[in-house]
């Protein structure tokens, strides 16, 4: 790309928050969901919205399906730019009811994951095998993420199971507990079979954990909003698109009517 | 890409209907709505489409929020093409309550937009500093785009107030009002909670003001269909994806399975 | 892109099925939709995906409406990885109408299309004219592909008349025939006003005509489950979505949760 001049940018223009934090940032990452980018649109997302990316999630067993040097490249282009990327849980999940799970951590480490995400949404799982895989994943040097939820339609959330999963997965540790939304966001969760917020049992998960510690999926741009501003432009969310992480953004930072208007009502 | 001899186009393949107007076009104009395409894909979208392209809105607040080099190679792209670009008015509208326009007109200048949007979707503007936008964007010798109609779920158009604020905002310079539909195109302007357009109102609205000053927003297919079947594939069409493009190009030329039987059914 | 050494896939992590067929393949086959890819965008999907696609159908009458070197590069690019490439049935329909019948054929073969697709979704087509149509696609050395329904909406799959259809036209030299769901996947065929299956239906095709014949038009994520579930992993699909391609393969390999859980299930 051509040298410019760079203009300095207001920053009331580029956040009328002025609370959004820069990367590695704490509070408010976001994890984009990709089914299977080609390798000039993941270079775009890296290059457009390197910013604002914490985590990539290569969903399922998506990562195996396309030749390895592009899932290198991806690989190489997500840790150069400070992003955590990994398999989707459900892969490890076919491993494990495959008896493969020693060739699944051969295979992500040889390839140069940075993490690992460790879920049961399809298949049951002891609770003393989660335990031995979070602490596999921490000893071969990744980052442990954890799911939780099924993925089955009309599957919710067990708050008391919740809790306590949060707790043990943190204190072994896992870095984030994802709550399952798919990548559908609809009859799973925290969301009903429209993919509406169940507002009540959110505010239960919200008293009894850190927010910090919760990476919400919520594909859909209405679940977004909701929990922004239900929960504030802080929490982590996850399953973003790669077409909508910058319109996230906008979102988390008040430049988007539906943000925007809270802000002024609140201003 | 290698040269290739050119094959000459049967226009009654290319163009059945006969009528479309090539670029610079007065009429039958396509808006595109880019929420944060990567270089690449606004490449690829120039290349391919650039015919059928006449204005680019860079949504809300999204052009700030990523690197300017890529910013600017946007807007060299559109405007060698032939192509009005701005950023959606709502990023205006931020700018307004930020107490920030003087800074947002000498970024949108530096940065080398060529057509600005003023919008009232969420803020309260009142019709004196409205003027004042329009003409300040004209004093900057930038295209002026306004907008009417509210974002807010169930907004309606008011007719009177619709034909009011055309003629006004015509007079005063602007070279098109955009109506209302966001990104969803739901709940929103003429189009009721399921997308569905409201034909009575929209039958209103051209019977008192030149369809030629109208942007109609229409981000879904069927409303794309809609409003061409109802009126005519001439009509100026705004906030299309990217993606789809080229199938709206398409529907124009009765190309389409859902434009081809009109055309049979008046032949 | 830089070479790698190539780690050596456990097959039970790729293909946990056991099954799946390399191309060329007689089961299992893939249709991609393409509405207006950019050139980058198809090399990506080329270069991602091409061991899953089996065929690439540019969308009506898309073809026309970009610069024909993309186009010849697309149509390149497909041949050169096994991949039949053509233009939608809808496009064929247009020039049946405009009386261009022999410009159409005589461009595709020009720009080196290496198939046709032959339906009468939009006007009304006798059969006589159909048996010239295949045999003229035939007689230019193309890949026949028929299509069964119609697009209008509510329109339904006649269970006699499609049997028929399948039978004369496979005889007559088509290679496939594919059974109409349109881009959107809803109200057409057979599948309803919601895009659900209808289950008695489709069991009745498939007890009077070889699924090997069919190539199943199944857009949507859940259609897909759906057939994959009720059919098998080896069925053919088409109008799937460029950005989808993986997704739908981890799908036929019990990759992602949907199939997995069936496996288990079966297990």
């Amino acid at each position: 790309m051509e040298m410019t001049s760079q203009l300095k940018w207001n920053p009331v223009l580029v956040d009328p928050t002025g609370r959004r934090q820069m990367k590695p940032r704490t509070l408010g990452k976001t994890m984009v969901m990709d089914k299977g980018l080609g390798l000039l649109a993941f270079q775009d997302l890296i290059q457009t919205s390197q910013a604002h990316v914490d985590m990539i999630k290569l969903g399922f067993g998506t990562s195996v399906l396309y030749p390895q040097a592009v899932l290198r490249s991806k690989i190489n282009l997500a840790k150069e730019n400070g992003i955590l990327i990994y398999p989707g849980g459900t892969f490890l999940e076919a491993a494990v009811h495959q008896n493969a799970v020693d060739s699944f951590f051969d295979m992500i480490i040889e390839l140069g994951f940075n993490a690992v995400e460790i879920s049961d949404g399809t298949i049951h799982m002891e609770r003393r095998l989660r335990n031995e895989l979070i602490a596999r994943g921490l000893d071969e040097g990744l980052a442990v993420i954890t799911e939780y939820g099924k993925k089955g339609w009309g599957s919710t959330i067990e708050l008391a199971e919740l809790i306590e999963t949060v707790l043990i997965d943190s204190e072994l540790g896992a870095s984030l507990v994802t709550i399952e939304a798919r990548e559908s966001g609809k009859g799973v969760g925290i969301f009903d079979d429209n993919g509406a917020c169940k507002d009540e049992e959110l505010q239960s998960v919200l008293a009894s954990i850190s927010g910090e510690l919760l990476l919400w999926e919520a594909p859909l741009k209405h679940q977004q909003v909701h929990l922004i501003r239900t929960l504030g432009a802080d929490i982590h969310l996850g399953n973003i698109s790669p077409d909508e992480v910058i319109a996230l953004e906008a979102l988390r930072r008040g430049l988007r009517s539906d943000t925007l208007i809270s802000t002024i009502r609140k201003g």
